[in-house]
């Protein structure tokens, strides 16, 4: 088996969730699970999530906690045309350089709204404003753009537009060898088999199993998830997993319950 | 119109949301917006949430950051009997405290065993584990008791073993007054009335006007909520808003759409 030192790389990711609708519970996110999803394919692991309320300080110190540590920060919400959309003023406060009109963006809202009631009005113009030296990130769904600067990634709210813009940076980001896994389901509870999964993965230092327990159908029962970056040791540590729940008298589900 | 200093405090909340799975992409996260609601009927604002993976460099850090910033902090996931269930660790860790085997789990957990197979393994006893100084969370669903320590809340990361330790601690926090809230929904895209929405918001200093953009059935809209602690200020805000959309020509769903 050979490794490329390329791709033994890891790359890692932050997110940043931001509005108060998710802190309320108003709003159930459904980016994470999306932008998460979204990152596997990449090769870019998401290492941290943070949600916060559309308080100016807040966002600074969460920018540049993520933009420091990982190797890229995505955030989502905020940068609509309402009074509480702060995004673009925090991030350039946090990387302290001055908010500008940016020409391109200024053009694509200028054509987008032409033909909608009222025009471009000022509250919508904000939509193009950006920390200065960004580049556009294309939104196909609704004129207004998203924002890339460095690291940083700054998107949509709205979970159809955020898809979107992910879609128009698939396969632009740098990233290693994608995590793979394999799920293996078992209707026992987890606590029965811990002293399995912790012997099976010591003896495989390549992989890391997670154990998911549930509770369905008024049973009690449990998802065990192998990954690893490589495929052929995902595939023993798997094999061997199997084997040593077969050989303790546990029924398993391949792919998972 | 009275106004009680007590009652004025704002009580604030972390929530920390422990575990790869939800930074996979592979589950959908339940415990934001469950935590989130029962947090408002409390009086408790939830200010900010971390999700972080079962590394406990990144947990540490993570806790100790929410417990010194916010009044209380939640923690869901990582106190089952699995390998990579380490937050009773990571928590000691980050106060300082040895971890100790608390009397009362280990007799819950006796019971609870006792007429399962296998008994209280090893792997089962790791659930008695708390740091200590810290008192036991009831769990009416599975046995294993949730853990408080300080103002630090260690829950399951099952939602509805989440669910019945919220359960649990209803009404046992001191909170403040809680976040009243009244929806207004329109058929008409944010950008249209953003002017408004500052100008109310500008005119009723104890409110705030969220805004929240959707697209559904093919049209554009968005749900206007304002919030405050104080009723009488947020019906006149309400009221203002419905007679400023009305005056401008715009159709609006009290309640939201």
């Amino acid at each position: 088996m050979t490794s490329d030192p390329q791709t033994d790389r890891i790359y890692t990711a932050g997110l940043l969730v931001i509005g108060d609708e998710i802190l309320s519970g108003r709003t159930h996110d459904k980016n994470i699970a999306q932008v998460a999803s979204w990152l596997q394919v990449q090769g870019i692991r998401l290492s941290e999530v943070r949600v916060v309320a559309d308080v100016m300080e807040r966002i600074v110190e969460a920018v540049n906690a993520l933009r420091e540590t990982y190797d890229y920060l995505f955030t989502t919400g905020g940068i609509g045309p309402t009074h509480d959309d702060i995004t673009v003023d925090a991030v350039a406060e946090a990387l302290g350089v001055p908010v500008i009109v940016h020409p391109e963006a200024r053009a694509i809202l200028e054509r987008y709204y032409a033909d909608k009631p009222g025009g471009l009005t000022e509250a919508r113009l904000r939509m193009a404003r950006v920390p200065e030296g960004s580049d556009l990130i294309p939104n196909r769904m609704s004129g207004a753009p998203g924002i890339k600067r460095g690291n940083i990634h700054l998107m949509a709210g709205v979970p159809h537009i955020t898809a979107g813009m992910l879609d128009a940076l698939t396969g632009t980001l740098e990233g290693g060898a994608p995590l793979k896994a394999e799920t293996i389901g078992c209707w026992t509870a987890e606590s029965e088999v811990a002293d399995i999964l912790r012997e099976i993965e010591k003896a495989h230092e390549n992989c890391q199993i997670g154990s998911y327990p549930f509770f369905r159908e008024g049973r009690v029962g449990a998802n065990f998830v192998v990954r690893s970056t490589d495929e052929a040791e995902l595939a023993a540590c798997v094999h061997a997993l199997c084997d040593a729940l077969s050989a303790a008298g546990y029924d398993f589900t391949p792919g998972g319950i």
